[in-house]
């Protein structure tokens, strides 16, 4: 086994042009998938009743948050303060933080963000919407606010009835802050199979946002939102009448999770590229990353090679398990893989490869790269 | 449960002065328990044969490399190009590059380093030799190589005997690059349990690494160096006397994975702080770390609450089961936990947080994060 001056076919393929131009590991994002995931999430919301406001927690990339804008999201999801300061830095004005932002350092930051977009946080609890209201009184700015209720995730979040109204009573109450609605998300439905049982427990869990929405009118206040869903339910909750607001983040890039319970609509627009850096023996081929280029909790990736499966991770290194032409790969070859988890994969890395056509057209920043406080 | 107004005690504990400074998630480096476990891998390597090259791959960090050489070491080893160029750019001369480096663009990086510092990098390919060689000629440097034999941990290396003879002979007939001994790593063996299994394991494995060099030196080379050992296995192997140079890494700032398998030595210098952002019943607290903020792979970490355990991973969050005392725990507070694995949690994070007996003393950057090229 000898290596190859260059990158080279694998396993019989030709290599596109940017396996010679991109270094490995890296994070690869193929533009015509993405952007024809974009429109197809586009169209479906187009068939209301909701709106779409994707969740960034995944991509964290201000350049794919504007093609979703474009395409009509009413803007942006995240999770943490500073994904939304590094969304805002790159010019996305109303971003929706769906999280329960805590503590004074965290707070110092929220109000001074308020001053330059359209900020909406979730709440969940009486003492963080006292200090929510002081800390954006003492800013004079207006903090939008999502009562989180639990409709079954079990997580965070207030039980829909009195709990919640009682905490609504508070936002409505409490000065700097406005209270816009409700936050329900079915975080523990994503992958739920057979799909027809997370249909059905989906419908049942988030008529509960319903419930929560009609005890909090009956007592004479408005809810004028319900935002939640996620890729995994989206052809569910996405369709249930009560619902105003979708937050799906993965059907933009995908993994190989989604794909495997049930995403057809939507393409692997993301991979990772490895290189082949030792043949140690037959049938196996140790690539170039490992846990800290592609995440494990969710399982293995997908190896993009006839013949090629993924057998192990280290912390720098990968195990591949090769087959018939598979066994062609040789030191030097790259190759590409699907993360199982993308959200996580794509939090290791500073950059996307966009490719179209197998062409390197441009670099994006993964923005919010680390961005956990 | 109301949200206390700023950083308070944890489960009837005073709060350490630090708490109140750093938001959360955030990285926390004790640096009483850095210096000690440093001193105490120094003296254990005291007692000869091998001299200590600790590996930089988890903490990813100039300072405490350099207060690894000012306590003695001969160097320090990394896993990646980039690493090394990090630590090359902190003024670290000496680096072991501890894995095969494949493919033009890394070479032509691995060859500019080489121009500024002591390069060493592990081979287990013909081809990869020859391009080494030929890069290095290019460039007017020379590449110090250690060729890679598999102790059986059947991932990179060659085989001992005539497979590592013949790699061996193409390296000292190759210009530009310096033949300098063996790398043989017994990863396979750093967690086995009960230790004593390990040790009987290391001594017969580690004995492939001197049958290797034994044969080697038969056909008339010399082999001075023979590189390897971790934190897991370096009471053993640090004792053979065939060893001339140990990788150990984790042993600076331990984490609970090393500590459950029997790093009695260590002290875990190293820490995650997070905040209590939701009370959402008793019985339960949710934090503001998840998979991005604490890797999973080898469970759970450890929480340095009485009472409170680490119960599920999401995201963006933590779920920790509270009894007793802990129950006491309000949104706001904060908690250190003990990541179950330091490599990759370090690689989640852009800083240390430097804290002295409870204060923050000074930052110090993860100079190396994310560097997986």
């Amino acid at each position: 086994m000898t290596a190859r001056d260059t990158a080279s076919p694998t396993a019989g393929r030709p290599a596109p042009a940017f396996y010679d131009e991109v270094d490995t590991p890296a994070l690869v994002l193929d533009k015509a998938k993405l952007t024809r995931n974009i429109r197809t999430m586009a169209d479906f919301v187009a068939g209301g009743p909701a709106q779409l406001r994707p969740h960034a927690k995944t991509h964290k990339c201000v350049e794919i948050a504007r093609l979703q804008l474009d395409a009509g999201a009413v803007g942006i999801t995240c999770a943490k303060v500073g994904e939304a300061e590094a969304l805002a830095d790159g010019g996305i004005a109303d971003i929706l933080i769906a999280n329960e932002i805590v503590g004074p350092l965290k707070l110092a930051r929220l109000v001074e963000l308020a001053k330059r977009c359209t900020i909406t946080v979730a709440v969940d609890d009486a003492g963080n919407v006292r200090q929510l209201s002081k800390a954006a009184v003492a800013a004079g700015v207006i903090l939008r606010c999502y009562v989180e209720v639990n409709v079954g995730m079990d997580r965070c979040g207030v039980e829909p009835g009195a709990p919640a109204l009682a905490l609504v009573r508070q936002v409505v109450a409490a000065d700097g802050l406005a209270f816009c609605g409700l936050q329900a998300y079915e975080g523990h439905l994503q992958n739920l199979m057979p799909f027809e049982e997370r249909r059905a427990r989906t419908e049942i869990d988030m008529r509960k946002a319903l419930a929560a929405k009609d005890f909090i009118e009956a007592a004479g206040l408005r809810v004028d939102q319900i935002s939640g869903c996620g890729t995994g339910t989206h052809t569910i909750t996405g369709r249930l009448l009560w619902m105003t607001e979708l937050q799906c983040g993965s059907y933009a890039t995908m993994d190989a999770q989604y794909a495997a319970v049930g995403g057809a609509d939507y393409e692997n627009a993301l991979t990772v590229l490895l290189t082949v850096i030792s043949r140690p023996r037959p049938g196996r081929a140790i690539v170039d990353g490992g846990l800290k280029s592609i995440t494990a909790e969710f399982g293995d990736p997908t190896v993009l090679v006839e013949g090629a499966t993924w057998f192990d991770f280290s912390e720098e290194h990968g195990e591949i398990r090769l087959e018939g032409s598979a066994e062609e790969l040789r030191v030097g070859d790259k190759i590409e893989l699907i993360p199982r988890h993308g959200c996580t994969t794509v939090n290791l890395y500073d950059r996307y490869h966009v490719v179209e056509d197998g062409v390197l057209t441009d670099v994006w920043r993964v923005a919010a790269r680390g961005r956990s406080q």
